[in-house]
């Protein structure tokens, strides 16, 4: 069986965004006692992902290391039309990638105490973003 | 419940492919009011992800970014035995993943409107790839 | 349905391991005869991904791009009082990811004929990891 809401993120500064609390405050029905939560975005230069929860530095550390791992301007690339830091966008999405599994255990998500799930926007003036929810049980 | 299927696609040049189309033509029943869509890639040299489906130069940025972030003979390395682009495939397909899942809702793949999915074929002389593909509901 | 197990690795090097067999292991009861293998990973300093199950050179090849892809000591980084190696770790783990999903087809977990599962320990001096598996059919 599967339950499915749409969650509309407000819009966000370019970085990495902690959305737990966002996403599990738009499931209005209990979630089953076993199954499989799925998040998915449906853009193409934001991600999500898992990772640290407590730290505010892991967020700037995200948006440093991934500014450089696909910095604008690189030589060579076509896709330019839509800004500098569009097509870095579409592959930094790739890397982090646009949905992420958690298991659901006794009626609750079962992330690790140290985890959270991130919004990583890469753009820098994006609109909000539309992420489907899935409940698989 | 869950329908499965294999798809084999036709071996293709290396690069980014989107392969969307290839996927819905090989699912032979209608797809489910609500469920997920699983695509799977049983290689280790080629990977699937989710990206823009719209602009050609996107498909050729990512294989020229993926060809600098993980280029061929690179100091060190020891798995060379298959030739130059096999330990980049590997690598790279570890980066965008094997598989992808998508929503379904309203018996429709809930996309988002420029997103598509790839087949990301890091091998200079692939064969054909095998998907496998669940519908869970 | 769903069922669901818990596997606790025993602490591991840093680098990469196959665990394909452990995960196995670990699940009691006969896989279903179709349906989806969920593994979860639940820490930030660690991640799961899916790749060649042969040659051991190629999980050294692994941790050697991976060092320098995400180089411990990165100028900028704020998160260190956890160690130089544990920003990196969360960067690699968002990179390759904190769940892998396999079909399950006939009774058995469908890889291909070179995939196998990877724990990608990025800690030098990790303790051991928990897993939390689901089987979905």
């Amino acid at each position: 069986m599967t339950e499915q809401y749409v969650i509309r993120l407000s819009p966000k500064l370019r970085g990495f965004h902690i959305i737990t609390e966002a996403i599990l405050g738009g499931i209005t029905k209990p979630l089953p006692d076993q199954g499989l939560l799925h998040v998915f975005i449906q853009h193409t230069s934001a991600g999500v992902c898992i990772n640290e929860n407590a730290d505010p530095d892991v967020l700037h550390d995200f948006e440093l290391f991934f500014n450089r791992l696909a910095p604008e301007n690189l030589s060579g690339m076509r896709h330019t039309i839509e800004g500098p830091d569009d097509m870095p966008a579409h592959i930094k999405s790739a890397i982090v990638g646009h949905s992420v599994q958690i298991p659901i255990v006794n009626g609750r998500l079962a992330l690790g105490t140290w985890q959270g799930i991130y919004l990583c926007e890469f753009r820098n003036r994006a609109s909000g973003r539309k992420l489907v929810i899935s409940v698989l049980s």
